[in-house]
């Protein structure tokens, strides 16, 4: 049975050394996060993360969700019950508004809760994670009475949220969506359509689900232009709050999937159901672009976590697995062979996933903390160089930390040989739950799309000069370090093939679109190795400091993962820089008939 | 549902155009196939892959295999009959010899008839696979009577085979294994133990299964040196041939694994099971490894033969899903949207595919024809040569391929979003069953270091010289020709590296062992790479010889593909090398305890 324990160690390390957040008290909810608070707060969702979530994760993936012939649906067992602690332990307002009944915390210290909780059980927790990025949806373009109305009810988890915008003839391209919403005399609308992939869609944690559904008022434009959004509870709200007529929309069917088997992705189908407008008629996607904000961060955290879980079953295996003997000698005589972490090649693999895992989890602090500037800040020009890094980061840390999360799953499947592909040690749950992840909420290839053609362009590239200036202080300021010159040589190496890489890119996409698009891939990958790499070159200083007064087996392991990323893992961005420089006449040459 | 169509003019270009079979003539067997037979041998393969065994690959994926009450096992729905047309259409006797029933014909062509059935159908494929790899060591180490006795029922299809190493505490470190042997005063030996992970252990498609099972004689030395082969039938042979009674052998429980669900991967237990001794006492690993080789390409196969199939899918999606414009304007105007094949990421990721398949598929061919020359030449020298060959790529396809194989199989799921992630397409089985290649047969970090440690340096090196060799002289003899150089130019550039890393090994590797494992995958991958730039390079001369003579569709398309595989993948060679020759120091300098 796999086993995870929450890295508390490290967040803290992130947030009170690298990052610093005391340094933020001047930020709305950051005085109430002192280090003490910190600390109990991640201590206690440790504990909820490793006691109750991770035990239900591999049963609720042999069970799965079950719709009953009624059209209701039965989780997994233990899942309400535990569901009921994290909504009475107030873990979903963490950073909601205290008004709403949140606590106001910072959105810095809920992703790393957040990511304790995917660890342990991925599917579990993306009930209360589309509860959240519904609830940020409503806060910002809700009225002030569907705020009331629902807010609160949501943040307290007593009811919970979804997305619903894919539908069986577009995902992607929701300028295709069919449903539709007539206007009702009361200023309600009338909801009819089928919605495809609806997490959370429909269950039995809670007493309402609260459905943001994207859907086209009779009459409005084509595409993209004529979508607007509709929260329709599945139950009707009554006006003192309380619940009243069942809605007219159910769950069709659960869909047969990969992973994620706890989690109930349903068929949603809406039949004249009610619905009421949020933010301005037709501008659908500009509520939704909040949510999908908040989904991605909350997604690339899916990435990681998942890497990190299989990363720890993978070490505990390769320790007490016996097989073979050291290439170097006999390690372990009085047992009937060495432990498999002997060999260079185990170690290599466990090496390359945590060198990534902690250099992504900076990475997602980091932004988190800019997401928290952006919208606490008094200070315009604070908020604007925030979102700016906000907007830049998103698409990277969504497509790179899935991308290499799942592959992570993967190599750290394979430390278990025959017994990572069989259902008993719960590696191959990790790699098919970690799978979606690079899927949903915009599939990767669309991140990369997203950075190179609007997020690189946006503002004369504003964005990313702020970033390539950041790092090139970092590395002037410190490349005539001795000791850290083992990771301001390889990084100023790779920031300049990121350079070259954006040089090529305004000197021959503008004009040949698809030279961007061939080399978007490329170029978000070649672009998160560079963010990661500077996110170890800052958390080698602080630890090479804090050493300075005194060195741990935790600073110790933090440099030698530190010189393991830069030595075998930022060197990639070379290759992402020569297929860019191909560009994209191979790529565009054959007609599709050839293919 | 999934689609699959075999690639036969694929096939065809390569026996015929690339390597030229037909001046193999003086091989035994190679007259037979002659190009009217081996047109005519594709064509039904093909058609018994895509009619009759793709049909049931969704079904017995979801279906599964059954034990029952008193042990039997049933396979799903239809693959009993499917294997009874493979069995009466000879297939398993493809290139089995003539004196037992087989029909002699190249493993060349055999080899491509299994890449076929295995997109078709990876877990039904097993059944006959393993048969072929029990088969081949009973030809090698059996006793006249043992061959007798087993070989033509195997090759006719009536019986199947398996093959019995893999216990609970041991997989790749074989001398750990406790299954004992006693010896009976007939000569035979009673068998007792438990094995695990054992495809096709128990099923209901032939009337009996002879087992080849690794145990320890009463009184052999420890360790590898004390392991011996035996047959043990799942039903007892009379001395007229016919059934007997039934053996102490029975089928315990069925794994539940990742995927590969319509092959019946057991759990088996000998109790006193009656066995015979193959091959000599204490050295079972010389029989083991004739299967292991055996069985190592045909794994490798299923790593391009799960690539091949998830890209045609992949293809025919991208083709048919509208969603989205193409990024230099409106492509198909009648259309709500343009299929996403218009973009040059989907293009991007199909063409990585295929341009590592049908590399792989010329690897493939040119290994089996080495395997042909190596069993069937009268001349030492070019046995010895071929054997070589043979004994150095036989890690580097099952590692690359399995490896790039299965990433690819993401790859294509990719392609279809959040389609690809439920099941009905398919997609997501594709990558479930890929993913067993990596590891079963010698997980590839094993495979890895075979090449580093193992067949790299035996005979001085002789076989690596003799493959440098040969791209090298390829490279001068075509260098200079216009239409070759973007492809010799990358070529000699990746052998560069090759060569660089094999130098860094013998001077820094000899001395310090770890050097060597720190390595080693990143060498195999390495290696692969040069070796399918090899495979694109002479398969680039031929398409160009033969379009100048009159183009078409197929060596238009070819040549793009192999220009995108010297654009985009090659250049991948300067990373690993750069990984290998940072050395071990960095892998190795933690604790165990650090991780």
């Amino acid at each position: 049975m796999p086993t995870y324990k929450a890295p508390v160690e490290d967040v803290s390390f992130l947030l009170n050394d690298v990052f610093q957040i005391d340094r933020y008290g001047n930020l709305p909810g950051f005085t109430d996060a002192s280090a003490d608070v910190r600390e109990a707060i991640l201590g206690e969702a440790a504990k909820l993360s490793e006691e109750v979530l991770q035990p239900l994760n591999r049963t609720g993936d042999l069970e799965g969700c079950k719709r009953n012939d009624d059209g209701s649906v039965t989780t997994p067992k233990g899942f309400k019950d535990a569901f009921k602690q994290v909504a009475e332990g107030g873990w979903l307002g963490l950073s909601a508004p205290t008004e709403f009944g949140g606590q106001g915390l910072p959105v810095t210290l809920s992703q790393a809760v957040n990511e304790f909780q995917i660890s342990a059980n991925m599917a579990f927790s993306m009930y209360g994670g589309l509860t959240m990025g519904a609830t940020a949806a409503l806060l910002v373009h809700g009225t002030p009475e569907q705020k009331k109305t629902y807010v609160p009810k949501m943040v307290a988890g007593e009811w919970t949220g979804t997305m619903n915008l894919t539908e069986p003839q577009c995902g992607t391209d929701l300028g295709l969506l069919r449903t539709k919403a007539v206007r009702q005399s009361d200023g309600s609308f009338k909801i009819t359509g089928t919605k495809i992939f609806i997490s959370a869609g429909e269950h039995d944690l809670a007493e309402n689900i609260i459905h943001l559904v994207l859907a086209r008022i009779e009459g409005a434009p084509a595409g993209i232009k004529g979508v607007s959004l509709f929260v329709v509870p599945k139950v009707l709200v009554n006006a003192d709050g309380s619940l009243g007529q069942r809605n007219g929309v159910t769950c069709g069917s659960i869909e047969h999937k990969m992973g994620i088997h706890g989690n109930s992705t349903c068929v949603m189908n809406y039949d004249n159901a009610t619905g009421w407008l949020i933010g301005e008629e037709n501008k659908g996607m500009q509520g939704m672009f909040v949510m999908m904000n908040e989904a991605r961060l909350g997604v690339a955290v899916q990435g990681l976590a998942q890497s990190e879980v299989a990363y720890q079953n993978a070490v505990a295996y390769a320790r007490e697995r016996l097989q073979g003997r050291s290439l170097t000698g006999v390690k372990e005589a009085d047992k009937p062979a060495d432990p498999i972490i002997v060999h260079p090649d185990v170690r290599r693999t466990l090496l390359t996933i945590r060198a990534f895992n902690e250099a992504a989890r900076a990475m997602v602090v980091w932004t988190a903390l800019k997401s928290d500037v952006a919208h606490r800040s008094n200070d315009p020009k604070d908020r604007q160089v925030a979102d700016d890094h906000m907007g830049l980061m998103t698409p990277v840390l969504k497509g790179v930390l899935t991308d290499t999360g799942f592959a992570n799953t993967v190599s750290a499947q394979q430390m278990f040989g025959g017994h990572g592909y069989i259902a008993e040690h719960g590696m191959e749950q990790f790699v098919r739950d970690a799978r979606i992840a690079m899927i949903y909420e915009g599939a990767n290839g669309i991140q990369a799309l997203d950075l190179v053609g609007r997020k690189l362009p946006r503002d004369g590239g504003r964005a990313a000069m702020a970033f390539f200036g950041e790092v090139t202080a970092f590395a002037k300021e410190h490349g005539t370090e001795e000791a850290m010159k083992p990771f301001i040589t390889p990084l100023s190496t790779a920031l300049g093939h990121l350079q070259q890489a954006t040089g090529w890119l305004m000197q021959n996409a503008l004009t040949k679109p698809d030279n961007a698009g061939a080399a978007a891939t490329d170029y978000m990958k070649l672009f998160g190795l560079v963010a990661l790499g500077y996110m170890w070159a800052k958390m080698a200083k602080v630890a090479q400091d804090k050493a300075a007064a005194g060195t741990t087996p935790y600073l110790n392991t933090k440099l030698v993962t530190g010189r393991f990323f830069m030595e075998r893992l930022l060197p990639e961005t070379a290759v992402h820089l020569a297929r860019i420089q191909t560009g994209s006449a191979t790529t565009m040459e054959l007609a599709a008939e050839a293919f």
